[in-house]
């Protein structure tokens, strides 16, 4: 792939992310895409928490699996998820600021193997979600 | 427990998972409380979708961490999830209507393992999840 | 699919399985082979045991891998695993007779998402587990 | 802890899983253990292999729970595993001398969050797991 052909691919990612209709209503914002590796971040507001006053696992879930969507796309490849994971390690109380990275571990033809790490603003592992994604399409031609 | 001790916690975990600040957000309605059982209800609209039109994953994972952890309520335990997983089986586009059954697997003292099935309209399974829930208190006291 | 060709796809699946060297290294047995679904059964010997004198998680989730596997196998469908998870919710002690049925919930052309209960003696539940399961190919040839 | 203290727990975490049945009966070598940290190790041999020429499934889930576990008990835990999950990266073939590194993600209480990696002999990460397990007691009195 050539430089030119990444920023162009980078660009459709962070549009298609920017634009997705449930990830725009929950506020989550695109931070960067790079090969095999896309982060997101989330302010955890009263509307994200739960009746503890902590962000909701619906809330973390939907962060991982953006993340590791997005990692996927930055491979060239649309992706649907097939299962996902998670473990919640440490709650985060209204008001944090959350970092999701997703990152690609295996990068198959027709599936792919993610992760994402999500942590707070002091940089706490708060979850860590894995997952496996399903090649629908590509988003660039190979040549 | 008594008839009247099941009617008011099943007051009290209807009244929580209403108002929980993020299933409220969602539009997630309660459908019915049973012991080691809660059905929860969701429209797929637009804004709850992804880029392809479907139901976006994070709302099916929220909807299983909802229809769980309020059932593990109905044993009249509060918990946290300590983790959660979920298989994706067959995509629901926007305007289908989604039921969310959460049902006690194991229901133990200090933890609970259960399950969530969200079918659609036609009563096709289009999820199926699990977790693992930590008990933080009782809800009422215990004679 | 004909009777004589599912006949001949059951004797492929049951051989495959009863030969499978860790299989029968495991002292697995198959119980039954039917379509989207396979049950085998282990004793529960010292050997297959952990320090608390209970059955090693690592045999209940060899157990689901067989059953999955070969579940996916009576679709015609070569596998290989992707991902898999499991829930332990009973222990089993050494002496306890364990059944395995593993079920294909989604039985997709390229990923097959599959079940696995494991229950004992007394029919009740000790694991459940999940997975993911990769097509590597066809047994018979579809026409 | 004292070093003293930490190297009794040490000797008690090795004879333990080095004496478990089924660790004996798989060839599972302890490699070391270390605070928060458990390292296994296991030739893969045709009888640990399925069908396909390449480890079983249910081997790799086997060495990440005794990974897992041990690097629990490092934390002077005895605990049970809750659930487990593992997504299969690579496939080791037989004759692959693989390597199992259990950590612990989140040591509470009550329950602990772990993960474990499995390498083969050219350091390629063939399988990551993870696991939440269940504290039952304590090693060594804490004081």
């Amino acid at each position: 792939m050539t430089e030119e052909e990444w920023q162009s691919l980078k660009t459709f990612v962070i549009d298609k992310f920017t634009n997705d209709p449930f990830v725009r209503d929950m506020d989550i914002k695109v931070e960067s895409v790079e090969p095999k590796r896309a982060v997101f971040s989330l302010d955890v507001k009263h509307n994200r928490s739960n009746m503890f006053g902590i962000v909701h696992g619906g809330v973390l879930m939907t962060l991982a699996d953006v993340g590791m969507g997005a990692a996927c796309f930055s491979c060239n490849k649309k992706v649907v998820t097939l299962e996902a994971n998670m473990s919640f390690l440490r709650s985060a109380p209204v008001g944090k600021h959350l970092i999701a990275t997703g990152s690609v571990l295996h990068n198959g033809n027709r599936t792919l193997s993610c992760e994402c790490d999500i942590t707070d603003d002091e940089g706490r592992l708060c979850a860590r979600g894995r997952g496996t994604f399903f090649v629908v399409g590509r988003i660039q031609e190979e040549r």
